[in-house]
């Protein structure tokens, strides 16, 4: 039987680099990424299935209706959903799947996938985090002030993740994440079965 | 200020490979391993301060009294403890000290250091186990029964440890140990301090 995959939930502030770590955990380490649907209209450059499923209104209240989400949420007038099917078949072949969703879907998901990883990704340090939010680009200070105010919010939230995680050095970074992941599995409580297995095992000798 | 290390204790299965497994961490990653003071008269081949540090009876109770040893227990007619002076050295200068030691001893530094982190190796299966057992050498069929019956108590300790490492590939299990490491580092326990200085730091612009 194959062993299922591990859930991995990442959060972390805007401007720590979360994505970026994701699309690594996939190239790296075979992570399967979970895509999510919204309603909301594609932005240039974005791709149907890869950005987001693209979805009508119509369309994504009818998948929940049919308990087609594992978690959904509404902001302001758009919907955001992570699409059951592939998570559930992902973790069925073996596959570590990663999410990359708010902490409010977070704790959602772990409500239903008591195994699932919480991790908060954070730069090193609030003037790190500051530097990186305004040398992205071009935005005006009303911008960066919002986006700040932003990370305060967030940084309110980290205390709900059961990992965080300083992305310093990206290589360091994914690194991390992965020994997490495989930590996770030699847990005491994900072992009962083998430590049972192993006693009988004595026992019959 | 230089980051503490972390404190790693090592029991296991005889023949599950925990010795090696120290060593490569030795090697590999730079870990310091704790060599234990021992009052029983060294082997043939042994050194004094690499497989043990052989101590007079006087001396080791000397040592005792001076609270020197962060554990000590006594075995038939012998002492055995592991020194405090260099496991303290070794974290205070950030070094992972890896300790192989049995379970009460574990169980013991667990409760004066909350943060060592407690690990036992094993191997795949009984069967995997008792090959191992056998196939090590010429030992007797009496020999190998009692080494059984040893597993099958050390089997029943199992359930005091935090994590359960399964020995098969040996590169495997190195990493694996060095991968609960680094997430032990990343738990949220581990970074209150660091949340706080965070929420403080938006908190001043």
């Amino acid at each position: 039987m194959k062993k299922r995959g591990s859930l991995i939930v990442i959060s972390g502030f805007s401007g720590a680099g979360k994505g970026t770590v994701a699309k690594r955990l996939v190239k790296d380490y075979g992570y399967s990424l979970s895509v999510s649907a919204t309603t909301r209209a594609p932005r240039e450059g974005e791709v149907d299935g890869v950005d987001y499923y693209f979805k009508s209104e119509a369309d994504f209240k009818n998948l929940i209706d049919y308990n087609g989400f594992i978690e959904y949420a509404r902001y302001v007038d758009n919907y955001y959903g992570t699409p059951r099917a592939f998570v559930e078949r992902e973790l069925a072949s073996g596959h570590n799947v990663i999410l990359e969703i708010e902490v409010q879907g977070a704790l959602n998901i772990k409500s239903q996938y008591p195994d699932a990883i919480l991790i908060f990704i954070t730069a090193p340090s609030v003037e790190a985090l500051k530097a990186r939010l305004i040398g992205r680009g071009t935005e005006e200070a009303a911008v960066v002030a919002k986006r700040m105010r932003r990370a305060s919010e967030e940084a309110d939230e980290m205390i709900n993740y059961e990992y965080i995680v300083v992305n310093d050095d990206l290589d360091e970074c994914v690194h991390t994440v992965h020994s997490i992941v495989i930590s996770k599995r030699c847990e005491l409580n994900q072992n009962i079965d083998f430590i049972e297995v192993t006693k009988k095992g004595f026992e019959q000798i």
